[in-house]
Order: C-alpha cells, then sequence, then structure tokens
C-alpha cells in the first residue's frame, strides 16, 4: 500500500517484487540450470551469456559463496530442498578437497578438485567460514559448523599478516591498514555472529564500525579509502590514494546492519551521509554510473580498467541504498536508490538470456559476453536483491506504522 | 631518395626522419626534462600528461630499461655527455640500492631507494642485466659489465621456477611454458650477447627462436600463444588460452634480430609470416587498433582491459612491421607499417605536451591523462622509434642496392 509518508507514493517499495521475481525466476534458476557439476561436485562459475560452461577451474571464493548463496535461501526464504541439494554439492565439495595442511582454503582447483593456487588469499578463508557457516545451519551439520569456526580462527590469526608467506610487500616498508579486512570481518560477523560468544561478536562489530568512520572516512570528503595509514591522515602512494566508490558502499551497508544489530543505532546518520558521499563522488557525470576507482588527490588512478562498470558495484549500490532509505526515508536516498536501479536494468539486466552481464565499458556497453567468470559468480546479485527486496519491504511496512518517519 | 623498388615510392622510408625527429625532440628531451631524480638518484617515472611527478616510488623494471635507453642512445647515436650522466643516475642508485641480498633486484623502491616490494620478479633481473651491460659499455665501466652478467646468470638459473618462494601456483599443477621467459631471453641476448662466449649466445639464441616458432606458434592460425603445454598443443585454460597480439609482435621481431645475427636468416619468411598473422588475428575491426587481449578459442578473455589500446602494443608493431619490411620488401609488411604508424600518430602522440598517451579505449581516446606510471616507462617508444627510423633507412639503402628485392 502506497502511503503519503513516502517520497514516490511507494513505487520503490514496488520494486521489492521485481527483485525477488529476478532472484527466483531468473537469477536463481541461471545458476541452477548452468551451474552445477554433477559429475566432480562444485560448481560451474565460468558461464558465457547463455549459460554455457567455457571454463572449469573452480576458484574457491566463488564455490565458498555460491554455498553460503543456496544455504541463505533455504535458511531465509524457503526450506527447498533443492537449494539445499545445490549448496550441500558445493560444501562437499570443498570439505573433500578445498584445504590445505594447514587448514586454510585454496584459492583454485582443477575441475576435479586437484590444487592449482596455493591458499594465498584470506579471503578464501572468510567466504569458506561464511560458506559453511549457514551451509551447517542450512543442513543442521556440525561438522560444517566446525569447519566454519575453525576456518574464522584462522581468519582472525592471519589477518596481521594476510598474505603470509606469500607477500612481495617487504615488511614495515609502508605499513598501511585495509579497508577490504574490515569488510570481509564485518561481513563474516553478520553472517556467523550466533556462532561466537554474543559479547565477543557485539564487541568486534563495534570496533570495526568505529574503525571504519574515524580511520577510512576521510573526514572531508566523507568517503572511504581503502588503505590509509596507522596513524591517519592520507598516504600520497597508489595504494593510499585509492578509492573504490563501489567497495565504499558495501562496506557501508555491512556497517549500518552490524550497527543495527549490536546497539550502535547512533552511527547509522554518519554511515548514511557517508554513502552520499562516496555516490556523489563515484558517479560518472559523463556517461552515468559509478566508476570503478578513483584518485582521491584526483592524480591518475593505478587501474587501468578505472573506468569500467562492474555488476558487483551496482549490487551493492542498490543494497546500501534500499536500506539507507529504509533507515532515513530521505527523498536523497530513495533518488540515489532509484538512480541505481535504473542504471542497472537499463544497463546490466540480460531481458535475453537472463542474469546480469559482469563488465561494461564507461559508456555503458557490455564487453565481456559472460554471466560468470573466475571473480563473478552467484554471489552479489541474489544477494542484493534479495536483501534489498527486504530493505524495501520493512520501509513499506515501516511506513505505514510510522508515517512521520522521524529517522532512528 | 625514393626509388621504384618500393612499394610506396620510398614514402615510408621518409618516416625514419619522422621517428629520428620526435626521438630526439619530443621524446628523449620529455624524459630528460621531468625524469631525473637530481635529488635521490634514478628517475621518476609516474609523470603526467604535461611530465610533473605525481608518485615518487621507483618501479626497478622502469629504473633500469630508462638505464638502456640512455646508455644505448649514447652507444649508438651520439655519446652525448648528458646522455650518460642520465644513464649514469639510474644505474649509481640501481647498484647502491637495487639488490636484494641474494643478488637479486627488488621490483620497487621507495624515492630513496628503501625496498618496498621484494625481488619476486625475474624479468626484473633481466631488465636490470640489459641496463648494466649496456651502461658498462658507454661508461667502459667493468664494475657495471660484472653486475651484468652475475645477474644474467642469476636469471638463467631463476628461469625454471621464475617467481619462487613468491608462487602463487601448486608445483606442477597445471605446467606451462612461458613465451614471456622466451622473449625476455632473446631480448638479453640480443643487448649482451656480445658478453657470452660467442657459441653459448647463439646456441641458446637458435634453441629460443626454434622454441617460438615450433611450440609457441599455433600450426592452423599461425599466431603465438602466451602459455604452451610442454607436450605441445593447447591447453584449454584461462592461460593456456590466452593471446597477446602486441607481445608476439615484439618477440617475433626479436626472434628475427636474432635470425639475422646467429645465422638463421631461412627463419625469417616464417617469422614474417608469423607477424602478418598475429596483426591480422588482432586488429580491432570494429575501431581500428590492436586489442590487448583475446583467446584462442573465442571465449570470453580473462581480462576485463583486454580491449584497451596500449602504447607498447603499437610502439612494438611499428618496429615489428618496419623490420618486416626491410626483409621482405612485401607491400603486405608495408601496409601494416603504415596502418600502424597512423593509429599511433592519430592517437598515441600528443602533440600538445610531447610524448604518447599510454592507455586509450576501445574507440582511441586516452583513459589515463599520464604519460608514465609503474608500468609506462622511457623504454618501448624510443626503442621504436630508433630501431624503426634504421630499419626503414637500411631498407631504404637496401632498395638503392638492389632495386629487384628479391628476398633473403
Amino acid at each position: 500500500m502506497a502511503t503519503t509518508s513516502e517520497p514516490d507514493g511507494g513505487a520503490a517499495a514496488g520494486l521489492s517484487r521485481t527483485y525477488r521475481d529476478a532472484l527466483l525466476n531468473d537469477v536463481i534458476p541461471f545458476w541452477q540450470n548452468h551451474s552445477p557439476d554433477r559429475e566432480c561436485g562444485g560448481y560451474f562459475t565460468c558461464l558465457d551469456r547463455a549459460g554455457a560452461v567455457f571454463d572449469t577451474d573452480k576458484f574457491l571464493w566463488l564455490q565458498a559463496r555460491q554455498v553460503w548463496t543456496f544455504a541463505h535461501l533455504y535458511n531465509t526464504v524457503e526450506p527447498r530442498k533443492d537449494w539445499l541439494e545445490t549448496a550441500q554439492l558445493g560444501a562437499d565439495f570443498l570439505a573433500a578437497h578445498g584445504r590445505a595442511e594447514n587448514g586454510s582454503f585454496y584459492y583454485a582447483l582443477t575441475r576435479e578438485g586437484r590444487p592449482l593456487s596455493q591458499p594465498w588469499n584470506i579471503f578464501t578463508d572468510a567466504f569458506a567460514a561464511m560458506g559453511f557457516a549457514e551451509y551447517g545451519r542450512a543442513a543442521r551439520d556440525p561438522l560444517a559448523v566446525e569447519i566454519a569456526l575453525r576456518t574464522y580462527r584462522l581468519f582472525e590469526k592471519r589477518k596481521t599478516s594476510p598474505k603470509g608467506r606469500f607477500s612481495k610487500s617487504v615488511p614495515g616498508a609502508r605499513p598501511l591498514e585495509s579497508l577490504a579486512l574490515r569488510m570481509i570481518h564485518l561481513n563474516l560477523l553478520l553472517v556467523m555472529g550466533d556462532l561466537l560468544e554474543e559479547a565477543e561478536a557485539r564487541n568486534t562489530a563495534i570496533a570495526l564500525i568505529d574503525d571504519v568512520l574515524t580511520r577510512f572516512r576521510h573526514p572531508g570528503l566523507g568517503i572511504l579509502l581503502e588503505n590509509v595509514p596507522a596513524g591517519g591522515g592520507v598516504s600520497d602512494t597508489f595504494e593510499g590514494r585509492m578509492v573504490n566508490p563501489g567497495h565504499g558502499l558495501e562496506v557501508l551497508w555491512m556497517a549500518l546492519a552490524a550497527a543495527e544489530r549490536w546497539g550502535r543505532a547512533d552511527a547509522i546518520p554518519l554511515l548514511v551521509r557517508s554513502m552520499l558521499s562516496v555516490a556523489e563522488y563515484g558517479w560518472d557525470r559523463e556517461y552515468g554510473g559509478l566508476l570503478y576507482r578513483l584518485d582521491i588527490l584526483g592524480k591518475p588512478p593505478m587501474q587501468i580498467e578505472w573506468d569500467r562498470k562492474m555488476w558487483w558495484v551496482f549490487a551493492e549500490a542498490i543494497l546500501a541504498f534500499s536500506m539507507a532509505y529504509e533507515h532515513t526515508r530521505s527523498p536523497e536516498c530513495l533518488a540515489w536508490f532509484r538512480r541505481f536501479h535504473d542504471y542497472t536494468w537499463a544497463h546490466f539486466v540480460d531481458p535475453q538470456y537472463g542474469e546480469w552481464y559482469g563488465y561494461l565499458n564507461r559508456e555503458g556497453r557490455p564487453l565481456l559476453d559472460l554471466k560468470g567468470n573466475r571473480w563473478k559468480g552467484c554471489y552479489h546479485v541474489p544477494r542484493a536483491l534479495l536483501e534489498s527486496a527486504r530493505a524495501l519491504d520493512r520501509s513499506h511496512e515501516g511506513s505505514r506504522r510510522n508515517p512521520q518517519a522521524p529517522g532512528r
């Protein structure tokens, strides 16, 4: 029901139906039809525009994330047997082949599960922990929960030297703190905080939120930096100047969700203001859409792919602003939500073969004819569709309960 | 003097003046004016469009290559004191700060010379060997020659496991042979073959030429693959399917130069035919220019920057086809040479501030407002201008000496 308290008369809230429909009748069926490897276990993620498999290597970020996605659907949407089976296909493959001797997860395996790329990447462990935590909940499998917890503790240990012996940096030469590590830790807590002691989860989450807002948020611009000196300020180096607007929005919605869950609702207004700053800063005034990488001092960005439009950036932006709108009911948040929605539906969604293109050029045309590869899998898009639909629903419910929406 | 034996009446040969002029009155002055770090030694390579320094880190590929460039100009164009001094500025910096304990060169240093990035990259050693070899010749400095030779032996030792302890690949999991290692080895021999025993240099060069033509050249398509299985054929993996046309042209002109120098002129026709195949295969029929990365099976390329137009690709293409034309006097080679020349002068050359843009989008517009960064330095462009001018001159001389040009 539209109410006058919603700036657009409820039209955005109506998009929750669009998102659920896209999730359940397009995106999830696409991956269920094309991705399971029923012969060797796990998933194919290198899928062309129509869903045909063009490479069979198994990248463990994507294997673990897809476990999470299907287990999460099972846990929170509907306990469908086929979803649980799909999650199990990946969880079993990861449990059988994923771990090196030290318990860390390899970065890539062959189709059959032979190790290809060493366990050099701490994020692989993080995604594995999330996948097993969510799957353990779905399958009521204590062994999966145990893997999740053990991998979480490994993640914590690796945090101070994430790449360990694989690091190419000279230790201590240029100590910068990483936003990505904060983001993934927040993500871990949101997914598996209930498996930890409540005080541990809460204290860790609150420290991370404060860290994001006090160390990574540029006080003048309100946007987030990817790497900051331990002592504060901006490091005038390639890494220190780097701005990744989509990443900024992703960490901000995670911080918002954590703030709500662990009693730091007072931080929400600043988190939302930061989202607005990031979107304003990263928006491509020439061609529309959010740019991929920028340099905070306006120098040439390090990445030659800086002007690409990336699927995950838009998924995270839609989710960030649907949540921002839910919490503020501000027309500005709603306008940004609509802007990202409109760009995405005009450019990323493939009405002919389903799912989203992964990569567009600056002008908004697909530059790779694919729906999945070694980086794009079944994760950002379904997560954003599901959680945005929920935020829009809550927002709509809230506006009926409390038409004045004075903000919290 | 134009002669009738030249398909374009000598117009291409006339471009040698254009190239020498660009080299001596634009490109080299640009780097001499903006790049020397007279305070700390070495060179700044992160230069914006007008030449202003925007980052001061020192990437050793680029430090060593610039030493080579200025020493090479001194050795082969004119013994100008300022060129030798510029070469020395980098050589002294590298000798003082560049090497780790094991003798390998770091990948990056701070402006002052403190190590930032470990000596994980075998190509750094290769470029360092070339830089010191050429500088030793210029300065008649036996210590520099000794560093060059010691580093060459280190390169040879590292070849079987180029990344050593920094490798993320699981040993033996997917053994592929690398074209890049063959190319850099050919390059080393061309630069410092005279410092080795003649038989060693010749035998190594001939083995590398044969390797390129028999293992890396796709028999059906005539183009080069970047990574091939030891047993031959195409590995249907991301790495195995990768085609890098600019890299192909670079290795082909090096093989051609080596074939001429070490008595394998019989290989030249096939090398030139391969150049034509590569250019034909990699040319962007939609927007012109050579694409950066392709997949030999027509699958989506791994790199999201696959459609960029890269400065070094065009420098190497101009050089490859000026040499191909010199050796064959074929109108087809001349036409490709002109095509690359015209594209480059229309899109890469910056008539306002000098030098070349580094990176264009697919449509040919500059996408980073810079002349140098952590990858683009003073190397591909001056080398191509100088060596192409020479090839065009020889071609012109040859056509006067031997108007029928029956090929060799």
